[in-house]
């Protein structure tokens, strides 16, 4: 059986409960899927804990004293690559940024060899980003007893800490989800941001959650349960409290029969402080970076008083160590 | 108003005075422009301290404790990051490198995003290398209240550590600047090198300040009021007291009328032994690096006594030190 | 005289002498060539000291507080440099990656002045990766007084590290290495790791020492005084307690006369467990990694109970940290 076909059959229920030690408390992150709404709660209690104020110190701790986080990304990542370093350093980590470009996947090991080399160095946490579904979880299902995989982002799936700072943001902002209009718009097909970010709204009994897209670029309904799924901007964004630009890859854009072009894409998807007037008055727009100004979002909105773009980075870090405080003490109590 | 007009239009008055605190203290280090002598005599005290003795332990603090500093190299470079990194490490910053061929960028990202997401994580301080003249002051006057920013090589405009550690490196071997004659010799319109230095000489006083370069190499006078520009390496050279050989680039050499071969090219703009008897008998040769032996300077030459090259590798150290200690306590005074 | 022609001059006696001060004390670690049983045992004795068991921290000291360590890896690697970065971080020096794809090198910096300016910046260590043979012991002959120079792989010729977390991992399952008969399989022609492996075994008086390869890939039998070279597995197995099979550079599979192909190479030099049974009863598997499963390893065999590759691993940052406390112990005491 291929590496391939091991990924292919890793069931979806499993994936969910994969994250949990045998008493329930979370090891991994692998996906916010079977996660709780206490749990999440938790989780964004214990972020918040981790904010100082503007220009004051960052908050730090010794938390991970001793512990090694390795970050291995198979994708390229400025920003998930930076939060997840300056998460684990301020927590008193040691970081090894592990260079996939030069490393031993050019030699031919496999991922599973590479991962097994790492952790018999005692590397403790690996975050881990990766273009091929099902990766996280089949290196969680094969990893030793000591050890930690945090999703960084996989392929179109999931990107469980992002969805995290989301809600995260979400929260600050509007105190519940439960009377809550979200609307998400953009490519949702090739979405782990909106997968994960739904997945996160539907555990906490989001209101109603909107997604909006190109007919081309519309997910499988059975991926979003309890979404709506439309193709006109104005209908989804109409009395939304909250917007979510989703980044459109460059080159999709005209790419395939009803993808339009940038400036079509623009008049037909892109958030606009026009548009935004169709929204509650107190609607907040979101965008998980990085941006291309003026195509999905009009570039004056994304520095208006509504968008809450930089908190979202904000709460990134402080999402980043939460996760990893909250794994290492599951494995700590073990 | 593109970005690229944005940098075009920054004042060079402007550039300067930007980089101090409402109260006067230096909090950005984009130029030497604008320092005085006062100022710039205090940093190079202050870097005297971070010196230690051959084969004693560095000096190290814990002055930029909780400080996080972010490396942002948008050109290759081996001794200025390696420099900085050291610096930050060993005043107990945390240390973040940006990998900038992995970075946002390739998703299209504006540069000042980039930093907008960076600043969000609480990186405080931002050490800057790019190809494009005005990104240090462009960054620097679109940042929160709370980040500094530090140039570490801006096209062929400023280079201002570099211009210190040469100072620093003078004033060691030479004791004060108003005695001294000094010869910057080589592509003087392409060096940043060549401007910084010629900028922190004319502050402090200097005595005299030659340019040699081939015609073809010349730099608009009005870049450097104040000094001479030759074009014969012996009137040049002529009862120095420092003697500067600027790095060549080597696909310049040859490239243009008016550029001599390598050959012609050591033989008429080369420091060597035989020519530095024309200079004063106690004369220093300096070098920014990476040499080109053989080249700009006579190989042995740069390892002979009157070379001070390696003091300016281990001044360089201590200056960002100076520099990083000296931004951070103007913040910490807000 | 080139670099090369100075490389090339290097004599063999002198490299390994070159190591140790004055006074006898390891300094460099160049080759294992040199050391004495008793060098040896301590180093590995030292190691042990590193060692936690399973799902216990690392371990942890503050012997390197105060050092710098550079890693400057010239040729790609994952695993050495890790294991390098990993054991100098444990030891609380400051650890610093040298990016060596946007060096000064490309600018046509010699290795030297690289070298040079790295320690004007008081970088005391240096782990050094090269594909030419004699840069580690040029650049040891050449560096000041107070810095330290270890080899993590040069060319064909040496990778002593490897061969101390080798001998380390056979004396903690053997006991001894008078009684062992100890077969190396694969590549030897252009195996550093065999000659590092080799030496360290002579060095402790190991029984019997067997080196297998294709005849186009046997060595020198003048670089392996004391072993027989052999080209039949099953011969060269026979009663081994010890069998480490080596990567075969995919590139070299079937490139040669004598050079068999992938299946071919399998069926002829394979570790299979079929092969094992010809081994002693309690032998053990080892191999460098990153391993070509299927080639020079039967799949199973690399994670069944005789193999010890893992602990290969685990030890080979406990070496590393071994080595690296002793040079600076060293240094110390001068």
């Amino acid at each position: 059986m291929s590496v391939t076909e091991l990924f292919e059959t890793s069931g979806v229920a499993d994936d969910a409960d994969l994250q949990f030690s045998a008493d329930g408390h979370l090891r991994h992150l692998l996906t916010l899927r079977g996660l709780n709404r206490r749990q999440i709660t938790d989780l964004l209690d214990r972020a918040e804990t981790f904010l100082s104020r503007p220009g004051q110190a960052a908050v730090r701790s010794q938390a991970l004293k001793g512990v090694t986080v390795g970050n291995l990304f198979f994708e390229p990542s400025t920003r998930t690559r930076a939060s997840f370093e300056l998460a684990a350093t301020r927590l008193g980590a040691d970081l090894l940024n592990l260079d996939v470009n030069t490393s031993a996947r050019k030699k031919g090991e496999s991922i599973l060899d590479t991962i097994y080399t790492l952790q018999a160095m005692q590397i403790d946490v690996f975050v881990i980003r990766d273009a091929s579904a099902g990766v996280p979880a089949y290196i969680a299902r094969n990893v030793n007893d000591y050890v930690m995989i945090l999703n960084a982002g996989e392929a179109s799936v999931s990107h469980p800490t992002q969805g995290l700072l989301d809600l995260m943001t979400i929260r600050q902002h509007k105190g519940n989800f439960e009377d809550l209009t979200v609307a998400i718009v953009g490519d949702i097909a090739h979405s782990r941001v909106a997968r994960s970010a739904s997945e996160g709204l539907m555990i906490m009994g989001v209101g109603e959650l909107r997604l909006i897209s190109p007919e081309a670029l519309a997910p499988d309904p059975d991926d979003f349960p309890g979404a709506s799924i439309l193709h006109r901007l104005k209908e989804g964004i109409r009395g939304a409290d909250v917007v979510m630009a989703l980044r459109i890859q460059r080159e999709r854009i005209g790419s395939l029969d009803g993808i339009p072009g940038i400036d079509e894409y623009f008049a037909n998807f892109g958030i606009s402080h026009e548009r935004m007037k169709l929204a509650a008055a107190d609607a907040i727009v979101m965008h998980p970076g990085p941006m291309n100004r003026g195509i999905e979002i009009e570039s004056s909105l994304a520095d208006s008083q509504c968008s809450v773009i930089t908190d979202q980075v904000t709460n990134g870090v402080a999402i980043r160590m939460a996760v990893l405080s909250t794994v290492v003490e599951t494995m700590e109590r073990q």
